[in-house]
């Protein structure tokens, strides 16, 4: 979160309200989400991360959010991707960043990450009170007649304590980030995700692996490869290299091309970074390459 | 509609487009609509509701707008799914209530369920002044050339009868609205939408079947199976359930997967639910299951 | 670009910015642009074109780039689509239309149809002051850490030659105008773009070939069909026809079907135009249909 809390009417209260989703385009509940919102709180206007999450994943939203929070405007961030919508899951409200902003959605991991890279809640509600939400005849859409409401409510001024019940900010569940582990004398890395253009995030950066030089050895599905480190995608030359990215991660990415169907990699996909040893290249034991298969 | 008429001016006019098509996304369609509605009437923001309507499936946007306008703000309305485009077809705008909305629109039948749920035409106009409208080199871009300067007329406070020819409203294209119907002993259904999750959402309530209980018979494809009446997707446990959607209809879904692809189901098919007999679930002559063909 | 220059704060700026791009919309690229944008310029509203240019597609995004910007309000226009990133490719800014826009992309023939469509560059600068720009980990993201910042800048009002060095327009990286050539008798032409419904626009207007009446010969992979040429889609009838489209040139049109999938045509593909003979439709040696191969 960055700058300092607008005010539209003299007191407190949000402009810019962030909004990421696993609701995709091909529906209207992106839309309706955004029209309660207009309704309750004319002035608010919406930026759309993406609504692209794939269904129900709670690790992949988790993780986009993370990735983007720092870039948001002061203001409210809503984050819905919900399969247990409707049931005993709470909902909340987390202040974060003095006051700059507050993160909205489930409590079911998806905002943990976000809010630690903000700097950790100040407070949060349990969003409990049903005054606030509109009436509807079925319990399955909540972005719309929960967190629209309670968002636009935020935005007006509303103080979170009216819009819920204060809990302990320490237990709300967290997330799950993947770190990357020690293994056969490298890094036993994970694929965390894959971009439109097929480039695949590690959870490794290049700080953890600058000791092995600007070359290393990426091994996928038991394939090994001498692979560059570099700084653009046109360094990358042909086959695949470690990119630094625009996140500060090491990603495996190919020249406008498709890294992920190149190597067969998707989020979660297991990737194995080492040093290059001395024989790497040139030993017939261990042959390495850019696009053939090991000859034994 | 919601709220009541916004004046950016002092005088008449809206401040808000809720705006859903079949352009989809992937070409320049629906941001030339909004440029220029931006260049006419720059106080007016627009909320897509979606345009991902199936290429010239005037029903499907139907559908979609009448589930949509219940919660869309005050203002105008823009709906395009207009295969006739360039054709005799009428171009029309609609005032509802009480001058709380326009629902402008190809007069195809796109428009009639969401003008109904409205609560009707207060009035209606031809668009028919091209002084209006942007002088173009050929007739297929209806949505840039004529619907985009009279939307952002009427925001900037235009009155309606200046932008057209009054006609009738009782003479508007109707809708066709999908109905139940008895048979069998039970009610033969219509999928009238598929989500992005695979639910499936039956022209159908949860008082119309009250009487069966929580249980029922649903049949797709000759094949029966029993389904719980439930309120959220958790509750539905392994299999399908018919869970009461955020609209209030009965919708066929299962949890963090897809109804539509586990029973073959898009939008239109044909759903036969009726209620439990006796033998249901151990009868040898009518065995029925969550997943099994049935066992003659 | 249409319209005059937008003061938000008594003196220069711009309100509005176009965005397109090649980012797709699966990923948080789009909406992390416009949040650094809104952070710097909160005044400013953005209008997306579209993000689906093909990735890499440099010559797609310019063509949707050039269609578009005569409908674009006063105001920025961001265009990124771009391999080249993080390399010596230049990062530009042209003012055109006597300063009612600012076309804002790489310098790498993206922009330079569009410049030309709204009367050329008046001036132009390489965005090499990096003082305006988000200190970044990594190279590969200058939609947001370059263009995005400097766009917000343009909004507030901050003049062109303090974002950068004055270059000479005339040196600018010129795009590619495919053109179509005579040959056999006619003209070889090429689809310069599909759309979301299987139109085929071709690098022709139907001045070009007025004088061949109101029906031609058209060519795909050596079939010859006789085509008509029409105002709209319910015109055509079965098969396809050349539709004077919303940008005044000729695109192979099926009514409600896609010509695209028809014909086999992608853009890039080849289409030759040519009279139609007299024997043409009626001669067995060169038999002209609309679905049928034809006859030797």
């Amino acid at each position: 979160m960055s700058g300092s809390t607008v005010d539209p009417a003299g007191g407190a209260g949000y402009a810019t309200v962030s909004f990421l989703s696993d609701y995709g385009t091909s529906d209207e509940f992106v839309g309706l989400v955004k029209a309660v919102i207009k309704d309750i709180a004319p002035h608010a206007s919406v930026i759309d991360i993406t609504h692209e999450i794939p269904a129900f994943d709670v690790r992949a939203g988790s993780l986009a959010l993370a990735r983007s929070i720092q870039y948001l405007p002061s203001g409210v961030v809503l984050a819905v991707v919900d399969p247990g919508v409707g049931t005993e899951r709470r909902a909340i409200a987390v202040e974060v960043a003095g006051g700059a902003g507050v993160v909205v959605g489930p409590d079911n991991g998806l905002l943990a990450s976000a809010v630690a890279m903000a700097g950790g809640a100040d407070r949060a509600v349990v969003l409990d009170r049903t005054e606030w939400h509109l009436e509807a005849p079925g319990a399955t859409f909540a972005g719309r007649d929960l967190f629209a409401p309670v968002v636009a409510q935020l935005c007006n001024g509303v103080p979170l304590d009216e819009l819920g019940t204060p809990i302990d900010p320490d237990l709300l569940l967290p997330g799950v980030v993947p770190v990357p582990r020690e293994e056969d004398g490298g890094l036993a890395c994970e694929v965390t995700w894959v971009d439109r253009y097929g480039n695949c995030q590690l959870n490794v950066g290049p700080d953890d692996i600058e000791v092995w030089g600007d070359r290393v050895r990426l091994t996928v599905d038991g394939t090994p490869r001498s692979a560059a480190i570099v700084s653009n995608f046109a360094a990358i030359g042909a086959g695949v290299a470690l990119v630094i990215d625009s996140y500060g991660m090491l990603a495996v990415c190919a020249d406008r091309q498709s890294a992920a169907l190149e190597l067969g990699l998707s989020a979660g996909s297991a990737v194995h970074l080492a040093p290059l040893e001395d024989g790497d290249g040139s030993s017939p034991a261990v042959r390495v390459s850019l696009r053939d298969k090991p000859v034994a």
